[in-house]
C-alpha cells in the first residue's frame, strides 16, 4: 500500500500498540511483583502513558490522514488488511475524539479514588462508602455516553465499547432465549447430589500444581519460549507483545482444580494472543476483535475441553501422578467432580451452569442504571431483589452482593455481557469446528489438541480484527451465534440420567 | 522558584525520570522474566525510549529555559537545589546536544549487534568474531570524544560520562599509589594456606539461602514494602521509582556466600536509591551522583561490614540455624573463610584484595586504546602481557583474558574505573563515619547497622547530585578520597600474624 497517509497511519499504529504494550507490562508488574509503596508512582506512569497515546491518537492529522485514504479508492476495496484497518482505526478515531479529553482525564482520576473507596467498601461490606464514587462514575459514564451518542439505548453507547456492535436489544433477546432454556438445566443440576472426591482434605503441593499445569498448557500449544505463567490475586492474561504472553494464576492447597481451571482459562485467552498475524502486529487486523470473542477461547479450554470426560481420560493418570491420593478415582467420577453444579453468591466462583445467570443480573442492572435511570441509593436492594428472583437466594450482605465485582470500581459498565457472549461463543464455534473437522475429537483421544486450535487459528485467530466480531463467528461457524450449542453442551455435562 | 522556565525545566527533568524508569522496568523485566522470543520486540520498546527522551531533552527550547535560568540572579544563587539542578542540566544538554542523532542512534543499533556477538565470542573464545563489531564500536566512541571535546587526554571525555570530572591523569595517579602500595598486599595474602571450611561438599538450599539474604538485608535496612530481591544471571540494582527499588541475586547449591554477598552488594545500591529525596525525586538533586559513588555504597555493606568479624559475631548463630552444618565453625573461622585471596584470571569472581588490580588492567587497556590508539588487532595480546606483568598469570584463552567482560560490547569505555572508586570511597567514607560517630562501631555489636546507614542518608544519600561526586566525599569524610583507608583496610583483614 504506497498511500503516504496510510503509511503514516500504520506507523502511528505501531507506536501506540508498542506503548500500550508497555502500558501493559506496567500492569502486569504491579499486579505479579510490585511492593506495595511503588502503587503511586505507577499510577502516575500509567497516566503518562493514557495521557499521551490519547493526544497522539486524537492529533487533527491523524483525522485528515484518515480521510485521505477513505478517498483513496486502492484502500478502501472492501477485502484487503487496508480496509479492514481503516474501518477501525475510523471508529476509534471518532470514538475518542468525541471524548474531551478532561472527561477522560477526570475519568482515570475518579477510577483510582472509586478503586481504593470500593475495595474497603468490600471489606467492610458497607455499599455507602462506595456509594459516593459509584454515583460519580455513573454521571461520568453518562456523560460518556452523550458524546458518544447511541441509536436507540444509551447503554448501547458502553456495550460497544467491549463488543463491537451489540446493543442492549440484541443482548436483551440473546438472554431471553437463554434463560428460558437455562432455568430447567440449573434446577436440574442443582438438585443433584453433590459429589466431590477431589476436595476430600488431601493437601495438593503448589510445586506438583505448576508442573501439572505447565504440563497441560504445553499440550494445548501454549508456547513458553513466549510467555510464562505467575502467581496473582486475580488470574488474568495480557499480552505484552508478538511473542510476550503473561498468565497468572493462584493456588489453593486443598484442590488443585482451582489453579488448573484457571491455567486453562487464561491458556485459552493465551493461545489467541500467540495466534495472532505478527507481521501485522500492531495493526487492528493483527489485534484480537473482542472480548466476547476472547471469551470465547478461555471458555473453550477451560469448559468444553478441560471438563470433558475425554481430557480427563488422558489427563486422570497424569494427575495421579502428582496427587497421588486421586489413583483410586475413575475418569467418570474425576469428570463429574469438575461438573458440580450450585446456586452461590459470587460469580467468580459460580459453575458453568449457574455462571450466566450471574451475568443476567448484572446486564438486568446496568441497563436499569443507564437506560432507566436506578438510583445509586437504590442498588443494594434492587440486586438483592434479583438474586431472590434469579436464585431464590437472600443476599446476606452487600460484599456478597453487589460490592463483589471489580469492574464498575473501574468504570466498566457493559463489559460483563461479553462473558456470556463468550460462553456461546464457545460452545457455537466448538460444535462447529467438531462438524467441520472430525479430526478433532478423534485428536482428542490421544491427547492431541492441534486440530482444534489450528481450527481457531485459522478461523478465529489469524483474521484478527478483520471482520467485526459477529461476522467473524458466523464465518468461522457457519451460522450467527444463538443459545441452541450452548443449552446443548451443558445439557450433556450436567443433565445425568 | 518562581521562574516559569525553571518549572518547565522541572516537570521535563521528572517526566524524563519517569520514562527512564519505565525503561528500567523493561530492562529488569527483560533480566528476570521474559521469555526468550520476546527479545526483539522488548529492543524495539527500549530504542523507542532512548530516541523519545534524546529528542525531549535535546529541544532547542530545552536550551533556551537553561539560559533563561541562567540570567536569573535568584536561581543561580549557590547553595541551593535549583542551582545545582540547573548546573547538572547545563552540563547534560551541552554533553547530549553536542552528539548527532545519527550518531547516537548508530551508536545504539551498533551495541545491540555487538553485544550478540561478544556473546558468542566469548562463548567459542574466538576474538576475531568480536573484533570487527570492537573496531566499529571503538571508532563511534572516538567520534563521541570529538563531539564533546576534552581539556588534556581524548580518554577524558568517557570517563565524565560515568565519573563527572574524573580525569586519565588524577585515575592514572590514584592507581599509581595504590597500586605501589597493594601489591605486598596481594603477595601477603595469596601467600596464605588457602581456608575454606564453607565449600565442603554440603548442599545449601536456595530456599535457606532466599530467607538468610532477605533477614539479613532487612537488618541493614532495606525495605521490602519499597522493592524486592529476585533471580537473575547477572546480579544488579535497579530503581524503577522513588518506592521500587529492585534487586537481583545468583544462587549456587554449593556455597551459600555467593549469593549472599550478592545481596549485600545490591543491597548496598539499594539502600542508596531507597534514601534519595522523594520529594526532588526526579530532578538531578534527587538523583545519585556517579558511579563511583554508588559503588561506595554496595562494596561498603559487602565488604566492610559483611565480611567483618563483628558482622559474623552477630550472624553465625542464624547462618547456622539456616545450613546446621556450619554449627562447628568459630567466628574467626568464618571471617576468615569470607577473606581469601588469590590471583585468578576472572574479575566478577575475583577476591576484594586483587579485585582493583583487574581494574587497573582495563584502565591501562582503554587508557591505551584512546589515548594511544592501541590497535584492536592487537588487544588480545597486550591484555595478556598485563596480565602477566600484574598477576604472573598466563592467560589460557581469551574467553578469560579481554573477552570476559560484557562492559565493551556495549560501549561502555570508561565505566571500570568506577569500580576501584567505589572502592576507595567505600573505605574512605566508613573510616571517617566511625571516627565521627563512635555509637556507628558499638552498634555492629548488637546487630543495629542504623548508626551507619543513618551517617550515609545524610551525608551521602540526601544530598543526591547536589555536589559533584568529589567534593560529596570530601565533605562527608572531611578529607578528599585516596587509597590510604582502603589499604589499611585491606591490611587488617588479609594479613595474620
Amino acid at each position: 500500500m504506497e498511500n503516504p497517509a496510510y503509511q503514516k497511519l500504520v506507523a502511528l499504529s505501531e507506536e501506540l500498540q508498542l506503548l500500550s504494550d508497555v502500558a501493559g507490562l506496567l500492569s502486569w508488574d504491579q499486579e505479579v511483583n510490585m511492593a506495595k509503596k511503588g502503587v503511586a508512582y505507577r499510577a502516575k506512569q500509567m497516566a503518562w502513558f493514557s495521557g499521551e497515546t490519547h493526544k497522539k491518537f486524537t492529533d487533527p492529522q491523524v483525522g485528515d490522514w484518515i480521510s485521505e485514504c477513505e478517498a483513496d479508492s486502492a484502500i478502501i476495496e472492501p477485502g484487503s488488511d487496508a480496509a479492514a484497518n481503516l474501518r477501525e482505526w475510523r471508529h476509534s478515531y471518532d470514538s475518542e475524539t468525541k471524548l474531551p479529553s478532561e472527561l477522560v482525564t477526570e475519568f482515570a482520576a475518579t477510577c483510582a479514588l472509586a478503586h481504593e473507596s470500593w475495595a474497603e467498601a468490600r471489606g467492610k461490606s458497607d455499599f455507602s462508602h462506595f456509594a459516593p464514587h459509584l454515583e460519580k462514575l455513573i454521571g461520568l459514564c453518562k456523560q460518556r455516553v452523550e458524546c458518544c451518542g447511541y441509536d436507540d439505548k444509551p447503554y448501547d453507547a458502553l456495550l460497544d465499547k467491549y463488543e463491537r456492535g451489540s446493543t442492549t436489544a440484541e443482548i436483551t433477546s440473546v438472554f431471553a432465549d437463554l434463560k428460558r432454556d437455562l432455568i430447567p438445566i440449573v434446577d436440574e443440576a442443582c438438585a443433584q447430589e453433590p459429589f466431590d472426591p477431589v476436595k476430600n482434605g488431601a493437601e495438593y503441593s503448589i510445586a506438583s500444581q505448576v508442573a501439572f499445569n505447565r504440563e497441560i498448557a504445553e499440550a494445548i500449544g501454549f508456547d513458553f519460549d513466549a510467555g510464562r505463567i505467575d502467581t496473582a490475586v486475580h488470574p488474568f492474561c495480557t499480552g505484552l507483545g508478538p511473542m510476550d504472553t503473561r498468565l497468572t494464576t493462584r493456588y489453593m492447597t486443598s484442590d488443585f482444580r482451582s489453579s488448573l481451571f484457571g491455567v486453562l482459562h487464561e491458556t485459552g485467552h493465551g493461545l489467541y494472543d500467540q495466534g495472532l498475524r505478527e507481521a501485522v502486529y500492531g495493526q487492528p487486523v493483527g489485534d484480537s476483535v473482542s472480548l466476547g470473542v476472547h471469551e470465547s477461547q478461555s471458555r473453550l479450554w477451560e469448559n468444553q475441553v478441560g471438563r470433558s470426560a475425554e481430557f480427563w481420560e488422558q489427563w486422570l493418570p497424569r494427575a495421579a501422578h502428582y496427587f497421588p491420593n486421586l489413583s483410586s478415582l475413575s475418569v467418570e467420577e474425576m469428570t463429574r467432580a469438575c461438573n458440580q453444579a450450585e446456586r452461590s453468591f459470587i460469580r467468580v466462583e459460580a459453575d458453568e451452569v449457574t455462571y450466566d445467570l450471574h451475568i443476567m443480573v448484572r446486564f438486568e442492572m446496568e441497563s436499569a442504571i443507564f437506560n432507566d435511570d436506578l438510583a445509586v441509593a437504590d442498588i443494594p436492594a434492587e440486586w438483592n431483589r434479583r438474586m431472590k428472583e434469579m436464585f431464590g437466594l437472600d443476599v446476606d450482605k452487600d460484599a456478597n452482593g453487589c460490592l463483589q465485582d471489580i469492574h464498575w470500581s473501574m468504570g466498566g459498565f457493559g463489559y460483563f455481557p461479553t462473558y456470556s457472549l463468550g460462553n456461546l461463543n464457545a460452545s457455537h464455534l466448538f460444535k462447529a469446528a467438531k462438524e467441520q473437522d472430525s479430526s478433532i475429537e478423534a485428536g482428542f483421544k490421544n491427547g492431541d489438541y492441534s486440530g482444534l486450535l489450528n481450527w481457531m487459528r485459522e478461523k478465529i485467530h489469524q483474521p484478527g480484527s478483520f471482520y467485526l466480531p459477529k461476522d467473524l463467528v458466523e464465518r468461522a461457524a457457519g451460522s450467527p451465534v444463538n443459545a441452541e450449542a450452548h443449552l446443548a453442551h451443558l445439557r450433556s455435562r450436567y443433565i445425568f440420567g
